[in-house]
């Protein structure tokens, strides 16, 4: 262990979730200390922002950094969003409506520049810059947990798309007709292959008097089951449950390989809560794939499981500061010679 | 129309086919003039190879241009191929296997550089930057002929992906246990949406004894009935034909929403001999597509018809060589910096 007193800039990190925030101080790359407090959305966006700067001077007094500057702070929000604007569209959770969180943030610690990307993106921007995905020049990162979303990373930058709305991978139609969706379709990948997707199907099992190890685990009562109970009992030998298990792993086989055959990969990386259990779907979800790409797709195309757990939002904040600021950095130099 | 006597640099154009090759000349912005040869791949590779450079120096010649040496030659080729090496691993219909197309070429026309790529990547590249794409940051390219070919753009240059196989948009399953594909995966677009998808349920059709127009229109032999026989019978109002093309407008406005959820981009450019006819079909594919969507993924999304017709992929060829001569120049230079 190095001690935390390196010479270079200072950043913000922020993962700002539905019911808790966690902040941080980073350097180029390290995240030196974080502090964890609840995001109680009910006080309004300005209070919960009035809050993220505090919880960062907190992290700054708490390093004796307090007379640092941060060169800038960068925040993991859920999304929708528009990055270069730094607004927050629509947060379901958070009832933040059209909020200019990067402007709101950015003045609440004195003018520091602030840049917003949403939950997924961050979260393979993490991966790829300081976890499972370093090394691979174009990946694709999926985090499959509630629901299902993702990020697509092209020459290891992640690529939002017109109107940052990319990689809204759990939304790809696998089932035409299949279970209906959250988002108002049918059939996406997120309605037949998510941790909630997982749960509603045990709990089917479980009405239907078909999975006795599941009713066991629930208490008998169905809407007390949920997807590690279902993984537990197929790992204690539930054929149905076992069914069901390999069923997701098709289903996201298939989703696996619709993205290859777009974009050829070199990686693609599973986070989120049901891979963190999911040590069984692993190797389903690599074979299912396979057998619907090309050779020279499958050939060196890696598969693994995200290494950074519920950190990727943070370091994924600390990778989209460090560039942004880069570039700033670039743009002034450019500048000043020309 | 102004004179082809340009003084700026001077570019081989080359679209290689299974039946006939096209060859031209072209300055920075402009295909001054072309000519058209069989390919006649039975003679083999280097015979081939030698009638392009052939061909080229007969336009140059043409143009009065034999004196001005060319600064590079880009080739349009059915992959799978390798972009870096130059190399065509495996064509069906020429029977080209691991042939360093770029290597021969370049020898037989005293060493001028030569670039290849496939022939879904250069349409998209030509239409992204010559033809119905010009403007849009990121934008996918879609051909429906007798396969589904396609190329992604990302930030106007095209994304090949690891190993050059990226924009395989033919080979999503859209209907999974679907209709067999070429490829031997079941329901991919291409086994469901193409023209062969087509003729193939037009076939059928006839075969049921379920559509008099189409059966008037092949003769009464199943074995007859195209694609574009089945556009005509629904154009008769022939209802099942009419019923096939929803289908297929169906299946492609899904493959398409998946694409979306995927890459956000700004426009879709659908080309192919089956939306030449199919002015029937693009309202229905869009309309389809966008109830798919979210409404910031369809907000300012285009979609339209390709500009270039079947000279897409000899403009792709060009934007592939002035980019990759532009690249060199900017090393060089760089290079003599530094």
């Amino acid at each position: 262990m190095h001690e935390p007193n390196s010479e270079g800039p200072l950043f913000g990190v922020v993962d700002v979730g539905g019911t808790k925030i966690v902040a941080g101080v980073a350097t180029d790359g390290e995240i030196l200390a974080t502090t964890k407090i609840a995001t109680d959305a009910i006080d309004g966006a300005d209070a919960v922002t009035s809050r993220i700067a505090t919880a960062i001077r907190d992290v700054q007094r708490q390093l004796s950094f307090e007379s640092r500057a941060l060169v800038g702070v960068g925040v993991s929000v859920p999304g929708p969003l528009d990055t270069t604007l730094g607004v927050v569209s629509f947060t379901p959770n958070l009832h933040w409506v059209d909020y200019p969180v990067a402007t709101r943030l950015g003045a609440a610690l004195e003018g520091v520049p602030v840049v917003i990307d949403d939950d997924g993106n961050c979260a393979g921007q993490g991966e790829a810059a300081f976890g499972a995905g370093i090394g691979y020049c174009h990946q694709v990162y999926l985090t499959i947990s509630t629901g299902i979303g993702g990020a697509v990373i092209i020459d290891g930058r992640v690529h939002r798309g017109f109107r940052d709305a990319a990689g809204e991978v759990g939304h790809m139609t696998i089932v035409p007709g299949g279970p209906d969706c959250l988002c108002g379709n049918s059939g996406c990948l997120e309605a037949v292959a998510s941790g909630t997707a997982i749960a509603r199907r045990g709990r089917q099992l479980l009405i239907q008097e078909q999975s006795a190890r599941l009713a066991a685990l629930a208490g008998g009562d169905p809407d007390r089951v949920t997807a590690p109970m279902v993984f537990k009992a197929a790992a204690a030998g539930d054929a149905l449950c076992e069914l069901l298990l390999d069923d997701v792993a098709t289903y996201l086989g298939l989703g696996l390989a619709n993205i290859v055959h777009l974009l050829n990969p070199q990686a693609i990386i599973l986070g989120g809560g049901v891979m963190e259990q999911g040590e069984v779907l692993l190797p389903r979800i690599d074979q299912r794939m396979r057998t619907h790409l090309f050779k020279v797709q499958r050939e060196g195309l890696v598969v693994k499981r995200a290494a950074l757990g519920d950190r990727s939002g943070l370091w994924g904040a600390l990778q989209l500061v460090r560039r942004h600021v880069a570039d700033l950095d670039r743009a002034a130099a450019a500048a000043s010679v020309g």
